[in-house]
Formats: C-alpha cells, sequence, structure tokens
C-alpha cells in the first residue's frame, strides 16, 4: 500500500523510454511520477517531475527523494552510493538484494546456482591467468562479460582461438568479469512475473526472443515453446522471486537447449521483451510493476491476441509509413536517432499468429530497417 | 502532415480527463502537448506543458500558441474571442464551423434538418411568449436547454403542466434557448468516427449508452442495435463529416426509436461514450483524432473485446477495490471528489459480453456508485 495524502508519488531512478512507459501506465492509476535521470532530454520528462543530475550528485538525488511515496527504477547500474543516499529516506522496490544480484553477473549465476538452476557455464575472470584457464576449460571459445554495467551487447567480447588473449584482456580494461561458454541454444526466451508483498505471483506466458549484435530485435508470442517449457520457466521464476522476497516486475531471460531451459540473465524490472504485454495482454507489464511495487492486487496475465514485437534501432520509420498497415501500435521514445541506439518499438497484433506473421513481412518488406 | 523540427508540439483547449487521456495517447506517437486550462491542478498538467490563465486572457493564449504545431480542443465552449485570437496564429481541428456548429444547440439542429437528418422536434425560445408557445405545440411538455455552455445536464430544466412557464423562464435566466419535445426513446446510442483532410473516414460501431440525471453512466460494445442502425448511423455521421469538411473526431449521440436514430448532439471531439475504446478496439479514440488532425493514416475500428464503461461520477473506488477483479481496466483522473463530477471511470473486458455483465454485476455488488 503506498502512503501519502492525495495521488501518491513514485520515483524512478531513470528517465529512459521504460520509464517512460510506466509514467503512461500509471498515469491512469492515479499515481503521478518523478524521474531521477542526468540527460536534460531523457524521455520520460513528458509524463513527469524530472530532476536532472548525474547519480553521483547526492544532494540532487535528496532532493529527488523528498516527498516521495516510494522508488522504483528503469535502470539497474545505479551507483551504490545513490542507493545509500536513497535507501535511508524512501522505500525501494524491487529491493536492493535483488538490484546488487542483478548489478554483477557473478553474483547473479552465484544466486542461480545456489538455487539449483542451470546457468551457462562461467568462470571468474579478476586477471590474464583466470581467462587463459577459463579459455582453456571451455575449449578455447567463450565470452568475456563486464561483471558490471554492461548492456545491448556492451562489456562483452567473443573469444576464440583466433583472438589474442592477453591483447583482448588489455583491450578489455582489465574489468573483474566472467568468462561464459557458448551455449549451443536453438532460440532464446523470457519470461516476466511480477510479485507483491503478500506474496501473490502471477507471470506472463514465455515470450520468443531474437537478439542480433546483443541487441534485442524482435519479440513473439506465443512463443514456440512447449508446456514443459513454460513451467521450468513459471518454477524457475517463481524460485527467484522468492528467494529475493521480491516485490515488482521480474524478468529473467533464457537459453533453450532441447527441452531444457539455462538462464542467461535477469533484469529486476520492467523489459524490452515485455512491451508487446502493452497490447497483447490483459495488463501491461509497466501497470503489472506498479501494481506490484504499489501492493495493489496484481492484473491477468491473459494473452488476449498474439503479437510480434519490433525494436527500431538507430532510426524508426515515421508513423505516416508505419500507421497505414493495420493493426500496428507505434512507439516513438521523441529520442534523438544514434546508431545501435533503441528509439522506438512497433507491435504488431493479429487474430492468429500465422495473421501477424503476414504483417510482420509486409511491413519488412516497406521497413527493412526494422528487421 | 505536422509541419515543425523534432516531435510535432499539439496544443489542446482544456486540459481535463479527456485532454489528459488525449496527451497520453499521443506521446507513444512521438507527439509533445501543450494545454491551455485555467485550473492549476488541472488533469493534464501531468503529462503535457500547461499555461494555466482564463479564457479571456488573449496574451497567456498567444504565448499558448506560439510554436504549436497545431491545435485542437478537449471542450467545445471555447469563447469566441479565443478562438479569434487563435486562428491567425495557428491551425485549429476540428474547424470553427464545427466547433461553432456544436456550441450552439440552434444551430447544431438547423445543420442536421438541413442535411435531411432527424432531430428531436425543437422550439427556438428567446422570450417567455416563444416558450409558451413551444409548449403549447408540444402538448405542455418539453425540455429547455440553453443554446450554448450546457454540458452533463447542466442548462437544461424539464418541463410539464405542473411547472411554472413564467417563474421557470425566469429562474432559466431568460437566457436564448431551445425547447426540444421528448422523444420517447428506447436506448440511447453514440457513433464515433474520424476523417481527415484527405478525405478518408473511419467509423466505430455503436456504443450503447444509460445517462442519469442528464450525466452518462454507462456505455457498452456491442451495443444492442440491428445493421440496420448501424448503417443509418454511419450514413449520418459520414454526412455531418462530409457537409463539415471535417478533419479529427466527431461523435454523434442518437436516441433509439423503434427502427429509427434521432440526433440527439454532437461533440466534434473525443467523447466519455468512447473511453472504452482504449482497451476494446484495435485503435483508441484518443489516438484516431491525433491521427485524424495530424493527417497520419487511420487505425483500424475493429471490436477486439467485449466491453463495459462504467463512470465513476463524484468519487471512484480506491484502486485496491477494483484491480482485484479479473480484467478491468482502472482510470482515475487525479481530480478532487466533488458530486456530480466526472472523476473517473473502470471499464469492464471479457471474451464474450455475457462474461462482461456478469463482471459487471459483480463489480456493481461491491461498488453500487458505479452503477
Amino acid at each position: 500500500m503506498v502512503a501519502g495524502k492525495g495521488s501518491p508519488l513514485i520515483g524512478i531512478l531513470g528517465g529512459g523510454q521504460l520509464g517512460q512507459m510506466l509514467a503512461l501506465a500509471g498515469i491512469p492509476l492515479g499515481l503521478r511520477f518523478r524521474v531521477f535521470d542526468p540527460s536534460p532530454d531523457c524521455c520520460a520528462r513528458l509524463c513527469s517531475e524530472h530532476v536532472c543530475a548525474p547519480y553521483e550528485d547526492i544532494e540532487s538525488l535528496k532532493r529527488f527523494a523528498d516527498g516521495l511515496d516510494l522508488l522504483t527504477y528503469e535502470f539497474e547500474n545505479v551507483p551504490t552510493s545513490a542507493l545509500d543516499a536513497l535507501s535511508s529516506v524512501v522505500d525501494i522496490h524491487p529491493n536492493r538484494r535483488a538490484l546488487e544480484t542483478s548489478q554483477d553477473r557473478l553474483l547473479e549465476k552465484r544466486f542461480f546456482s545456489g538455487l539449483g538452476i542451470e546457468v551457462a557455464p562461467y568462470f571468474q575472470v579478476d586477471a590474464l591467468s583466470d581467462l587463459e584457464q577459463g579459455l582453456n576449460e571451455f575449449e578455447g571459445r567463450g565470452i568475456l562479460k563486464t561483471r558490471r554495467f554492461g548492456y545491448d551487447g556492451k562489456g562483452q567480447v567473443r573469444l576464440n582461438r583466433e583472438v589474442d588473449t592477453a591483447s583482448a584482456w588489455v583491450e578489455f580494461g582489465e574489468k573483474p568479469s566472467v568468462l561464459e561458454a557458448f551455449v549451443p541454444f536453438e532460440r532464446e526466451v523470457s519470461m516476466i512475473g511480477a510479485r507483491s508483498q503478500s506474496g501473490e505471483i502471477a507471470t506472463y506466458p514465455l515470450i520468443e526472443n531474437v537478439h542480433r549484435g546483443g541487441i534485442l530485435r524482435r519479440s513473439t508470442v506465443p512463443a514456440n515453446a512447449s508446456d514443459e517449457l513454460e513451467l521450468q520457466a513459471r518454477h524457475i521464476l517463481t524460485m527467484a522471486m522468492e528467494a529475493l522476497e521480491y516485490r515488482g516486475l521480474l524478468t529473467i531471460e533464457f537459453f533453450v537447449v532441447g527441452e531444457k531451459l539455462v538462464v542467461n540473465e535477469m533484469a529486476p524490472r520492467v523489459h524490452n521483451s515485455g512491451h508487446l504485454t502493452m497490447e497483447a495482454f490483459a495488463t501491461s507489464q509497466f501497470e503489472q510493476h506498479l501494481r506490484a511495487v504499489c501492493n495493489y492486487p496484481l492484473g491477468s496475465t491473459r494473452l488476449v491476441r498474439p503479437a510480434v514485437m519490433l525494436n527500431a534501432i538507430g532510426s524508426i520509420p515515421e508513423i505516416q509509413g508505419i500507421a497505414s498497415f493495420p493493426e500496428v501500435a507505434y512507439h516513438h521514445y521523441g529520442k534523438e536517432n544514434r546508431p545501435g541506439r533503441k528509439v522506438g518499438h512497433v507491435t504488431v497484433l493479429g487474430d492468429t499468429g500465422e495473421e501477424v506473421e503476414r504483417h510482420v513481412q509486409e511491413i519488412l518488406k516497406k521497413f527493412p530497417e526494422l528487421g
């Protein structure tokens, strides 16, 4: 339950598109929003108060937190010093343990392994000798990932016998890392679920994802996944949320290997692969996250219509071109175009998966950049 | 097509819940909003720039209009002086003729009659003698309505042989009015449609409405209406939009009398009876209005799911109570409670009309104030 008189005021660390979509979903629930974001033209400024300062500015963080009913985040790479300053003043959900676990790939892998959940084989790398030993174990191939501050394929490098390990390690900045073995996966899927303080849990069905260059390009529901995989994912997500005494929305990305799921990573927040929930499900991930952190009853996660989401990376087609296709939801984040940047997405809907796929192919013929 | 660099900036006269829902629908389209509203805590301030001044403040109106790509309104009772000040600076859609026609019940009735469309029998009233003559023609009964500035049952009085006509006329303020005969209707319905400058038209199916005390209480789709009535309504709406060379969304409210429609009134804007389009249709009325005024291709008006909207008048149940029902969309306008005021609505969804009605009855059992 949210305290305070009148409309509850929710703070969000990060005012990017996720913060914007949270606020757009929350205003009809009677909530008001304040975001903290160092960028003066962050997306969420259009529908929230905006405190514009760097995450290191403790005074601004305190001013931001003043009067908030609760604090959540769209962005997990928040410096510990900022969390220290904030957590004494306002309740933060999802909680600090969830945030800290997801901030560090090594802690995250240990967390899942500790629950008996399979993750990609990994090796802790703090020095060149670790990296060499790890590559040796993984038959000369693997992906080196920084423990902290990686996203959208950043902070990663693929290694194999053709790459000189010593110079790769220097180029990588010699940062505390993990080396992951390649997982020979068939597909990638994610599951999103929410838990409220009372322990109520609601999970969405699996979403099927296609990445390119480490960036999500396309998500599809229903996923090509057996009931057995749905069950496995729901079980893992539920275990993770319960272990973390979680309040809010949690996303786990998986590799599908035969009839088995291997955890890739988790995000303690709304997730790009869940954008299609806005049109395809009875309750969007954004509303669900707000319901969970505010301790409102969770919403129905029933699939209403099959859907495909296509990310717009670097630039987004003009609405005039997209809007002429039937039943496409257009989402422009109001950001400047920049190579590799997520600047919007479109969600294609239909009565059946086949109909959606037909529409997708027509759209891709005209706008191959969405592919 | 909207001119201007970067995100188009749309002005809205009026920053109430309709303005708020327009902005919430438009931000994902890449639009930005600025509202003009005399109330410092108007709903739309949460998701738009807000110029707070009275409609008579011409300087503030000009400041408001500066830099807008186009201007629309959520509220048709805009003083002529304000329109004069604005229309020289910025394009206004729907156009001035539509606005002026809808501002004046007499002009509105003449407009429909002139197109050969049936309206409730009426009598122009400028003096007591007109009122007496009109009542005489209508067998002593009728509804006296001010020509201008009436809404939600305000500016209306029911007259019959028990009421003293002379004192009723004085109490009414002796304002230019129309006396309407009672129409012995079976049901009330509305149809919403949009037209863009190119002449493209898209209409939604009929929506069935229940009013009490002149205020909309409940809307239902699909309406209890024959194909013949759907056709009649579509024909009337199309004729009206074409006659007005309309750009934007237009709502017409009808009385159903047997298999015949009688026009009650029109609104050149998004409409309370269309709130259920947000969840029940492929495109919401808010997005559709913006597509039309911006000259984007119009969206699909296909019904996705049956729905009932219940207005929250005076107060709205807390979200905690409503959210525990399955598949109810909660809309809190962020206004203070006040008797007779529209402060929110809920939209109840389901796979079939029967399922929706079952949910509605369960909700009304717990929250009879929504009935």
